[in-house]
C-alpha cells in the first residue's frame, strides 16, 4: 500500500509547495472541516468580510505571488465570489477557487438541504463555474483525487486563469496516495514542435530585415511568465519600446529606450504618432487588445507589420506558429539572436514618461490635470500601487514609476470596488515575499515593511469598504487615497452628467478606519488644496510607517483626467454649458 | 401602424402597472441610458452601494410588495448579484433582473470590449443566469419585445421566482407596439382541468372522514397568493394549526386555534408531539420541506396522512391532481365545504406561542435564552421584522407576533448578510404601501411612518454593512439591533467552537451610522444588561421616531438559542468542558 495523506493535506501541501502562503475566504457550513487543515499546513487563513471581497483579495494576492487561492462554501459563498472569479478569468490571474460542498451522500440522495434550491439539483453552481473558470474538478473518489488536483492546478498555472474545485465535506479527511507529492508540480515541459524552428527563423528574418522596428509590450506577458525575457530583449535590441496601459509597471521605465504608454492614433502626441506610423515592424508581446486597453482600439498595432507573441503561439500576417509557449519561444529567440544583425533605428524625438513637477498655488483646489504628477514623488521602489477603475485608473497612467513597483490598473473587467480588497490581498503577498527575502525593497528603507498604496474613487470605495477591517486586522502597511468627487464621475463622463443615478450617498469617509477597528488615533488627512497635499506627502515621507493611513482628497465632481472628458457625457455637458454661456 | 412607445417605457410601464414603485440597482456603462427612463415612469431609482446588496434589497422589496426589480450592468454587475438572485429562486421571491448589455452590433461582431473576457463570447453570463432564474429573455427585435416582456413578467408572477432580461444599449429607445399596455398583465386564467373536481371531492372526503385533523401552514403559501384563503380555512374549520418557521407571521398568531411552530418530533414539547402523532389527517399548505425549515426533517408531516397543497397540484399518498393552481383549488374547496360536516377535534392541551416576560436581574448580562422573550413587547402591529441567519434567526422563532407583522427569517438559502439590504428594500416597499393606504398600521400610531426592525449578528452585519447608507439616504424608519457575540457563533455551534476561522474582526459598530452619513447626533445604544435593554426599549417606545436607530447588544460568544447548542460543535465543546471540569 502506498503511503497516504488526507485529501485536504494533499491539496494544501500542493498549494504550499507552489508558494501559496495565505488563503482568503469565508467560513461556511460546508467548508468548516476543510478549514481545520489550512493553518496546520503552514498556510495563513485570512477570513474576509464577504466572499466577493475574498475573491478580489485572492486575485490581488495571485497577481503578486503567481498563485492564489480562495475557499468558499457551496451556493451562497461561491456565487458571491463569481464576479471576482470572472475578473481573474478576464485578466488572467491564477486563482484556485476551492468550494466546500455537502457530503456525497446528501448530494446523491438529492437531499433538500440549505444552500440549495430545495429541489435536489446540486449541479447548478458547478455549471455556472464552467463559464468563468478554465478547468473544474469535483473530488469524489479518493483514488483519483491526487491526479485531479494536480491536473487542475496545472491548468491554473498554464493558463494563468482561475480553476474550480469542489470538495464534499465527507472527502476532506479521506486517505489519498501521497507519492505524487514528492515531485513538485510544474507547468509541463515543452516538447519542441515543428513550428518552433520555423517561428524563430521567421521572426529573426523579420528582425534583421526591418529598418524601423519598435516593441509594444502588453499586459499578458505577466501571465506567460516572460516579463524578464522581454526586458532582456528590450535591452538587447535597444529598440524604442512602448507599453499598453495593462503592461505599465512591467518594464523598467528608466530604460533609455522606454517611451511610455502608446496611446494610439487618437490620443498620442504627434511625435509618438509619427514615429509609430513610420515603423515597419512591431514586435507585440502579450497582446490583450480590449477596447479599454487600446484607447478604443486606436492603439492596436497595425496587423500588417505586427508580429504577435501570444501565450502559446506566434502570429504575423498569414503566419501562425502554434503550440509554442511564449517562454520557450523567447528563450530560443534570445539564444539565436545575432546582435550584430539587429537594426539600429530612429527613435522618437524624446523618451516619454518624464514627469515635471507642476508649479501650483498652495491654496488652490486640487485638479485632476495636475494631481497625479504632483503625487508622483510619493512613489518609491518596492511600492505596490493600485489605481481603481474611474478617474484614478486613468490618472495613474501619468505616473513615472520607479523601478520595482507594481501597478494595478483598469484593464478589461473593470469591476469597480475590486481594488480595495485586491490591495489587501496584494499587501499580504508583498509582506510574505518581503519576509522570504524576495521583495525588491527601496534600498534606504530596507528595514521597513514594504508599502501598498490604493487610489480609489468614492463610488468604488463604497462597494467593498468593509475590507479595510482585514487590512487593520492584518496590520498591513497600506495608504488609502480616497478621491472624493461626489459620485460616479467616470459614468457622468460616459452618460448622465447631471443625473441623480450617478450620485452616491455622502459618507464621512475618514471615519472608516475607526469603525473598522484601527488603533486610535488614526492617521487620516482631509486634503483640499495643494498645500494640504504637500503636508500629507511630507508626513508620509517621514513616517516610519506601518499600518493603515487614509487620505480623503477632494476633487470637483465634474473634473476628470483629460481622456475621460472626451467621452460623450462630458462632451454633451460641455456643449450645453457653452450654449448657456 | 399601431401606436408605439419606446422599449424602456414599455418595460417600466408594465412594472409600474404591477405596483413596482421603486427599482434597486447600480449604474454601469451598459445600463446608463436605460436608467434615464426609470424616474420619468414614476418609479423611484434606488442606487445601492453594490449589486449584491441591490439584489438583496430588490428581494426584500419583492417579498413585501409582490414584485420587485433590479437593474445591473453586463458581466460585472449581474454576476455580483448572482447570489441574491439565487436566493430569490430558492425561497420564491418574484424579482425581475434587468441587465443592460452592450449594443447588438458590438455583440454580433464579437467586439473585444470591457466587462467581457476579451474573447468575444457574449453569451456566458446569460448561460449562468439560466441556472438561477425561472425564465430569460434577450430583447433584440422590436417586433417581439412587448410579448417577450409580458411573457417573462408573467413567468415571474406565476412561479414567484426571479427572471432575467437582457436589454442591449441600442434597444432602449427603439419603438415597440404599445397596444398590449391597454390591458393589465395578469397571471393567466385557470382553465379547470379534469383533476379539479376530483381533487376537491377527494379532499372533502378526507376532511369529512377525519377524526383528528390538523393544519400545517408552510411558507410557500405567500408565493402562491393563498395566505388569506388559508387563514379563512383555519377560521372556518377551527382545527389546530401549526406553521413552519418559514410560515411564521403569515397567520394571525392571536387565533385561538393557533399553536405556533411545529418543531418536529425531536424539538417539540411533549404535548405537541403527542397531539401531532394522534392526528389522522394533516392538511399541509405550501410545503417547503428543506432541512433548515423542518428541524432537520423531523417536522416534515407524515406522508401517510398528509394532503399537500402545492403551487400547482394537490398530492396525497398515491394521489396526484395536477394543473391545479393552489389559489383556484382553495377557492373552490372553500366554496364546496359543508361546514356542518367538518369534524370538531381534540386540541393540544394549550395554545402555544404565549410569551411570558421573564423576571431578570437588571444588572445581569444578556442571555440568548431570555433575550427574545424580553424583547417581544417592542414589536407592534405593522412592523416588519428581519431576523438574520445565525442566532437571531433562531431566536426570533420565540416571538409571539402581533397581527399584521411580517417576519423575514432564515429558510433555505441562508446567505448571511442578506437581511441588512433586504431590510432597506422591505422598508421602501412598506413606506410605499403606507403612502398608498395599504399598510396595516398600528392603530395608535397611524400618523407615524411604519417601522422596520433588523436583528442581525456581527458576522452577517460585516458582509453588507454599507447599505446602511441607503437606509440613511432614503430616511427610512429602521431600528438595527446588532447582536455582537464576537464571531460566527452559529458556525461555532456546527464546527470549530474555538477555531480562529470563526472569529471576525472587531469593529466599533456603533460608529457605523455616522460613517454612513446619518444626521448627528445618532441614536445609538450600547446594551450589556437587562436594564440597558429596558431603557433602550423605553426610549424606542416613546420616540416619535423616524430615521435610523442602532443598538449594539452584547452577548456571550458561546451563547446561542437552545436548538443551536444541540449542534455537533457546541456538543463537542460541552464534552471537552466537562472532561476538564
Amino acid at each position: 500500500m502506498p503511503s497516504t495523506v488526507k485529501l485536504a493535506d494533499y491539496l494544501f501541501t500542493r498549494l504550499r509547495q507552489l508558494g501559496v502562503g495565505s488563503i482568503h475566504g469565508v467560513p461556511g457550513d460546508y467548508n468548516l472541516t476543510l478549514l481545520d487543515y489550512v493553518e496546520p499546513n503552514k498556510i495563513q487563513w485570512i477570513g474576509n468580510c464577504n466572499e466577493l471581497n475574498a475573491g478580489y483579495a485572492a486575485d490581488g494576492y495571485a497577481r503578486i505571488k503567481g498563485l492564489g487561492a480562495l475557499i468558499t462554501t457551496f451556493g451562497v459563498g461561491e456565487l458571491s465570489a463569481a464576479n471576482a472569479i470572472a475578473g481573474s478569468y478576464a485578466e488572467k490571474a491564477p486563482v484556485v477557487h476551492i468550494v466546500g460542498t455537502p457530503a456525497r451522500k446528501l448530494q446523491d440522495s438529492r437531499a433538500l438541504i440549505h444552500h440549495t434550491f430545495n429541489d435536489g439539483a446540486y449541479e447548478r453552481f458547478a455549471l455556472m463555474a464552467e463559464q468563468i473558470t478554465i478547468a473544474q474538478a469535483s473530488l469524489r473518489d479518493p483514488r483519483t483525487c491526487p491526479e485531479m488536483i494536480d491536473r487542475i492546478i496545472q491548468q491554473c498555472l498554464i493558463h494563468s486563469r482561475p480553476v474550480y474545485i469542489q470538495i464534499p465535506a465527507d472527502m476532506v479527511s479521506v486517505a489519498v496516495a501521497a507519492d505524487r507529492l514528492e515531485s513538485l508540480l510544474m507547468i509541463p515541459e515543452y516538447i519542441p514542435s515543428n513550428d518552433q524552428e520555423r517561428a524563430v527563423e521567421y521572426t529573426l528574418d523579420r528582425i534583421y530585415s526591418s529598418k524601423q522596428p519598435m516593441i509594444l509590450v502588453d499586459g499578458e506577458c505577466k501571465a506567460y511568465g516572460i516579463t524578464k525575457s522581454v526586458q532582456d530583449f528590450i535591452k538587447l535590441t535597444n529598440w524604442p519600446t512602448y507599453t499598453s496601459a495593462f503592461a505599465k509597471s512591467l518594464i523598467n521605465e528608466g530604460l533609455p529606450n522606454f517611451h511610455g504608454i502608446w496611446r494610439g492614433s487618437s490620443a498620442a502626441d504627434e511625435d509618438d504618432r509619427n514615429f509609430v506610423q513610420s515603423c515597419d515592424l512591431t514586435l507585440c508581446f502579450g497582446p490583450h487588445l480590449s477596447t479599454t486597453n487600446s484607447y478604443a482600439g486606436s492603439s492596436r498595432p497595425d496587423p500588417a507589420i505586427t508580429l504577435y507573441v501570444k501565450s502559446n503561439s506566434v502570429e504575423a500576417n498569414e503566419q501562425l506558429f502554434q503550440d509554442l509557449p511564449a517562454r520557450d519561444f523567447l528563450s530560443l529567440l534570445l539564444e539565436k539572436l545575432d546582435k550584430s544583425r539587429v537594426p539600429h533605428c530612429t527613435k522618437p524625438p524624446k523618451a516619454k514618461g518624464d514627469t515635471q513637477m507642476p508649479t501650483l498655488d498652495g491654496h488652490a483646489a486640487l485638479t485632476q490635470a495636475d494631481f497625479y504628477r504632483k503625487l508622483n514623488p510619493l512613489l518609491r521602489s518596492g511600492d505596490i500601487i493600485l489605481a481603481e477603475t474611474g478617474t484614478p485608473g486613468y490618472g495613474a497612467r501619468e505616473f513615472k514609476l520607479p523601478q520595482h513597483t507594481h501597478l494595478f490598473k483598469p484593464v478589461t473587467w473593470l469591476s469597480i470596488g475590486y481594488m480595495l480588497p485586491a490591495a489587501q490581498g496584494a499587501a499580504v503577498a508583498q509582506r510574505e515575499m518581503h519576509r522570504e527575502g524576495k521583495w525588491p525593497q527601496d534600498p534606504v528603507r530596507r528595514q521597513q515593511p514594504p508599502r501598498t498604496i490604493l487610489l480609489i474613487g468614492d463610488g468604488s470605495f463604497q462597494m467593498t469598504v468593509q475590507e479595510i477591517s482585514t487590512m487593520v486586522r492584518e496590520n498591513l502597511n497600506i495608504l488609502i487615497i480616497l478621491i472624493n468627487n461626489d459620485g460616479y464621475t467616470i459614468e457622468r463622463c460616459i452618460h448622465g452628467w447631471n443625473k441623480a443615478y450617478n450620485n452616491v450617498a455622502r459618507w464621512r469617509y475618514l471615519q472608516a478606519p475607526s469603525l473598522f477597528g484601527v488603533a486610535e488615533p488614526t492617521q487620516t488627512y482631509s486634503i483640499k488644496t495643494w498645500e494640504d497635499l504637500d503636508n500629507a506627502m511630507q508626513e508620509e515621507e517621514e513616517a516610519g510607517e506601518a499600518g493603515l493611513r487614509m487620505w480623503e482628497v477632494f476633487m470637483e465632481r465634474m473634473d476628470a483626467p483629460a481622456m475621460l472628458l472626451e467621452l460623450p457625457g462630458a462632451q454633451e455637458a460641455k456643449r450645453v454649458a457653452q450654449n448657456h454661456g
